[in-house]
């Protein structure tokens, strides 16, 4: 069913439409703080916001960022145990990108200055961010400035600039400064958390280093600059000492160039001495040399080989290719798994929301592209729970429970999450880790991360599970009480299907694997059993509970009660919702959003979409029809679960209408905050969207299966999967589907039910069109 | 069923029994702080734990308070609608108590002094605080110190002290100094929040004149010093202006005494200025006059009128006899209806605990002691309630409603609880203010207080509990989602019986009001109807609410379940539970408290009690049955509800066994926290236990019963109500029941089921004794 309020939900688009790059064609000053969070730059160790290099005395969100590298801060909230009172959050840091631009005392400020021809773009195939313009002075004279920025993909501690500026019709002397932020604000929180410790440096090469207030985390931030071209400079005396000024002489029509290249450097171990960390950088700071092209051609290198294998490709619909590839462009900037003990944050490295916290949908919105497109990096994420399990087991006994339990919103595996109604309630980050590892292990067929790492995690999910699940004698059933699904709209519930059945196959899960791991490491696993102290009277018990877990289930209608007593809940119909009371949080009062049968997220969906093999198609059509009129999706990450399951079961206009904002949500800020960064997870959900949407892939059961269905509105579509090593790609036209691999050897797939061993040599199907 | 842990439930007694008096023989330093709360002074004004005058280095907790006068602190909770931010907090206020005593140097402090028959009293009868002992200095020089003080309940901005020093064998010169505390320490958030503006005086007046730092709340602090007897001494200077010290020639075996007048007086306005405050101030300071014998005796007169007619006599039994006078006498401390504007704290004006706010449990659980001892301070209570009317509108809109919801928490009105779980899910304090209004026009006849604001009370709340209640299609009924009722283990419920039920009965009260008044005073119903802006067609949606509201009843087990889904919870056997486990917020997992069938407090029965004529013998039987061995009893409220309902049902020896702690839950400090300040409401809840349970007293219907049973504990009974300006004198024997009123006309009764008229004469009837 079409929602009102989807169909009236309006995008701003102002970049232009491009199918590689976003472009920006006169400067949008309304947009300002927009365009510096889709302009972002990142390579998984440091992160910029677009943000303009020159002084720009206009609305701004200043962020550059490290990788894990977070500041702390103790909520009033009173002592209940287990209710976290510390908050971790991602802290913007100090860079040497900042720039002051002067001649004869004018200084170049686009909120003030009179410009011309302002172009900015970011090119995904190369990662280069470029802008130009024509800066004129009040007394005539014209000035072309031309910025390049890109991160460095094979220096990650290395960001490079390059400031190119032709006086146009005059000569003269301009004054340029390039400058270290050294004390930057945090800004929801309105201070620094930064203090300078030491200093140094000559010449071009200057440096700093400082630490954050509370964590101590230290963090090196030098810069060298390099003269470019005919520009005659030396450096003059600045205001501190890690800053560096120039007067350059410059002539009509020359270009007066400079590269600079920024290096961060941070252990984030607060007992690092600023001596050591003053020598690692320095270290780092002196292996930079000049020359702009050669860095920009390294990170294009990079880009070339991701995009050659994973490419997107849409015919005749060129805003949802540029889409796509945006958000294949994003998500990989922040995390490709090149960062041990890195995860994906809610916001990447593109802004100060949800703190830098990486949250549960890491492992059911994430992870599927990664191990699709690099299964190292999936691993990455499962290796970083496992990295985390000791917090995790902390955490499990602060809620009087044992085994693991992990948070619902961390940086460094602690709860950050200060809402014991979702930290305490919330159970689908350790469900989830259950759901990566047998999918990484299915998917992959890679064995050795379940023996080494995966059991371990799995045996104390479950420990958990079986600890926090309760008895119903009334039922004569096992079940979650005092829950809450990832539908953050029922909160504290009883029985909730998610939990109860994401919680039944995690158990069951984690004793096959068991069984499986017995079979080729014996000795291994009773070594681990032994460590644990896990016996085969808790094994067993485990699979008492999974069988008696109750699963709030009709046979009769086919529907799942997203929790027991949900269907006695008061019904909303929300198309009587004002449109401007969205999004509920801000309007309503708290208590309110709670309190009937109007959900967030799908519960039920979610679980048919992880578990999709083990559900009918009568079951999925009619929860479908059941809980989609109930969704207020306030979630970026509910539609696609929605347009996914419409495309299997074959409501392809519904679908489409959901996929619709998938791949633009911060491109044509659809929700009216890519202000504060972009929502990174539902990039995720966007590829997931068209690979599992209109690919039909299914990834949950022993056979990777296809079903791939082009939508009416595409001429085609062409994706590529990593499947064993192997890359296959499948383009499906209106005539038909034609599936081959690029690379490595065959692979096995199960193509609208028909297995197929798919070569390079290809497969060509007749075509599925929706609609 | 009689609780293991009520029968472990050990008391701490260190004071003598006496029927009329508490009294500290010889100084037990360890439970210096539980003695400050036990000796606690108050006017209802002013209040002042029973700290020494003179320098005290041992552990204290110093408390000055003024009723009314409060700062706030805002929470940094996030900003959703309706959840609050700023808490309220009764503020430590200056005082003029402190002595320094010295002789040659060596400072009086009981915390290092040598001393000796040490000897504390507080008298019921007489309101009056004595402390004797001999103080030895090191050189073995003797001096008797006495100390008396009382707070005058004649002029109540007024607490007088009297310190008296007699040298035992010494002549010599002592140093006496009279000291304002002028920025006392708020002990549990470490710092003072006072700020001296301005202070005067001369002589032997002093004063200063300071304001709350947030709230800007204005307070005179002075005081007058009156050297007595054969003292001669003269002020000399003072560190600082406001404090007056003297050098004191003694002579062995003669007595040097002061009588100090403190005078506080607050307008609690910030708007008032400095110098009315000051010009108020100093002319009630120079009204004081010498003489503590006078002002004393002043006091003792006003305790002797209250005692005369509603005093409890227990023969047979001095540790309840002791008891109970100590609950009545703390409770009609804090409150009795002289200060226009105040409510009973939940620790009335002992301690810092519970911020000094006022919770639900005023209208419930101290409002019948006052209606049967003092309906003026009754009806007060209800004024309260309506002054803060505005507070309770706006707190309706802040959670998306109409009408007036009454805070959970709150001291000026508005909500000051800023757990949203508690503030925005609890309607029992606008359900209790509706039914204290029913129940105080039921019990004197008073019928103005309804005419003149009961009504709109009520209109008011109605309005909100018909925007707050939801329709469930399922059902057919009415009934309130995501709710806690009083009891507090059960959080966010669907149809929670006592909501659900206190909200049917509150509707139709107010349409019986309605129709009522408009019997008597047609035009003023219409007046206010319009003003309000309530038609025919709300009241018909009202009546409509409460027919349909659902009930969660069963005929066939007449079992009320608590709420819908409370019979599957797992179950907790309360004996399982161990003991060093309680209070269980302290050591549970804030979540685990949560999701059993375990109650803090008796819903069910809780509603059963209010509305007792509304229940046949056998629901609240089977209720009783059923939901006794699932509370906890973590609430003071709690056992005497079960004692009471106990009685009713012929249970006696587990309603004494509940009945056991109601007394002294202070006295013998059964909760370990009595330091904190006194459980206030507890202290009106064991009135309550004596009176509605062996009394028998019940008062919901249209007639007044009495069901008096005597337990088989005691030799007599004796107690007393004020029925429509009558006093009534109840006395309980084995042999026979005698009750006469002492004063008024005579009243109707229905004693045992039946209907009688009392008057001077008496009424004998046979007696009964439980068990």
């Amino acid at each position: 069913m079409l929602k009102e309020r989807d169909v009236q939900k309006k995008g701003e688009r102002y970049l232009e439409v491009d199918p590689w790059r976003i472009v920006e064609k006169g400067f949008h000053k309304e947009q300002a703080i927009v365009s510096e969070s889709l302009f972002s730059l990142s390579n998984e160790n440091i992160g910029i916001r677009g943000v303009f290099e020159e002084t720009y005395t206009g609305a701004s969100l200043q962020g550059a960022y490290l990788n894990g590298l977070y500041e702390e801060y103790f909520t009033d909230v009173s002592g209940y145990r287990g209710v976290s009172n510390r908050l971790c959050f991602m802290v913007n840091c100090p860079h040497a990108l900042r720039l002051r631009i002067l001649i004869d005392g004018e200084e170049l400020d686009l909120e003030v200055s009179s410009i011309e021809d302002f172009r900015r773009e970011l090119d995904f195939r190369t990662g280069l961010m470029t802008r130009v313009f024509v800066w004129k002075l009040r007394d005539g004279r014209a000035t072309r400035v031309a910025f390049r920025r890109t991160v460095d993909m094979a220096h990650r501690e290395r960001v490079h600039q390059q400031v190119e500026l032709t006086p146009l019709n005059w000569s003269g002397t301009l004054s340029i400064q390039f400058l270290v932020v050294d004390e930057p604000i945090h800004k929801s929180r309105g201070k620094t958390y930064w203090k300078t410790e030491s200093s140094g440096g000559a010449g071009y090469f200057r440096w700093l280093v400082s630490r954050t207030t509370q964590t101590r985390m230290p963090l090196f931030t030098g810069h060298a600059v390099f003269p470019e071209m005919d520009t005659m400079a030396r450096p003059a005396d600045a205001e501190k000492p890690w800053d560096l000024a120039f007067a350059v002489n410059v002539r009509e029509g020359r270009p007066a160039s400079f590269h600079r290249t920024w290096v961060a450097y941070s252990s984030r171990n607060p007992k690092e001495s600023t001596q050591d960390v003053e020598s690692r950088g320095t270290t780092l700071l002196r292996q930079t040399e000049g020359g702009f092209d050669a860095a920009a051609r390294r990170t294009a290198q990079y880009w070339d080989s991701i995009w050659k294998d994973i490419d997107v490709v849409i015919e005749g619909d060129p805003v949802n290719q540029q889409g796509i590839r945006f958000s294949m462009f994003q998500l990989l900037q922040c995390y490709g798994g090149a960062i041990p003990g890195t995860n994906v944050g809610a916001k990447g490295l593109t802004g100060e929301a949800y703190n830098g916290n990486a949250f549960w949908d890491t492992e059911t919105y994430c992870l599927p592209f990664y191990l699709f497109t690099n299964p190292r990096a999936a691993r990455g994420l499962i290796e970083y729970r496992y990295a985390t399990l000791p917090q995790a087991l902390e955490r499990a006994k602060a809620l009087d429970c044992v085994g693991a339990c992990f948070p619902i919103a961390t940086l460094d595996g602690t709860e950050s999450c200060t809402l014991w109604q979702h930290a305490s309630l919330q159970f689908q980050p350790s469900t989830g880790v259950v759901f990566a590892i047998r999918h990484y292990t299915q998917v992959t067929g890679d064995t050795t991360l379940l023996e080494e790492k995966g059991l371990e995690l799995c045996l104390q999910i479950s420990r958990f599970l079986a600890s926090r699940v309760q008895y119903s004698q009334k039922r004569g059933a096992y079940g979650y009480y005092g829950v809450m699904g990832p539908d953050e709209f029922q909160m504290m519930v009883n029985h909730n299907a998610y939990t109860n059945y994401m919680g039944k196959r995690s158990l069951e899960y984690t004793l096959e694997a068991v069984a499986r791991v017995r079979g080729t490491h014996p000795a291994k696993v009773t070594t681990l059993l032994q460590r644990l102290g896990i016996g085969e009277r808790e094994l067993d018990s485990w699979k008492e509970i999974a069988e008696q877990m109750f699963i709030p289930y009709s046979a009769e209608t086919k529907l799942f009660e997203q929790h027991m007593g949900y269907f006695d809940l008061p019904h909303v119909d929300i198309h009587d919702i004002p449109e401007t009371d969205f999004p509920l949080y801000h309007s309503w009062s708290y208590d309110r959003v709670y309190r009937n049968d109007m959900i967030k997220q799908p519960d039920v969906l979610m679980f048919m979409f992880l578990y999709n093999g083990s559900f009918s198609r009568e079951d999925k059509l009619a929860n479908y029809e059941f809980y989609e009129p109930r969704t207020i999706h306030e979630s970026s990450l509910s539609p696609s679960v929605h347009s996914i399951l419409a495309i299997e079961l074959g409501r392809y206009d519904e679908a489409y209408s959901f996929f619709k904002f998938a791949t633009r949500i911060d491109l044509d800020n659809y929700n009216r905050n890519a202000n504060e960064g972009l929502h990174t997870t539902a990039l995720a959900a966007a590829w997931m969207n068209i690979v599992y949407g209109y690919g039909g892939l299914r990834s949950d059961g022993d056979k990777l299966l296809l079903n791939p269905v082009l939508p009416k509105e595409w001429k085609s579509l062409e994706f590529g999967v990593q499947v064993r090593g192997s890359i296959a790609r499948v383009r499906m036209t209106p005539e038909k589907i034609d599936i081959r691999t690029v690379s490595g050897p065959a692979v096995q797939l199960t193509i609208w039910g028909a297995d197929e061993t798919v070569g390079p040599e290809g497969l060509v199907l007749p075509a599925r069109v929706a609609g």
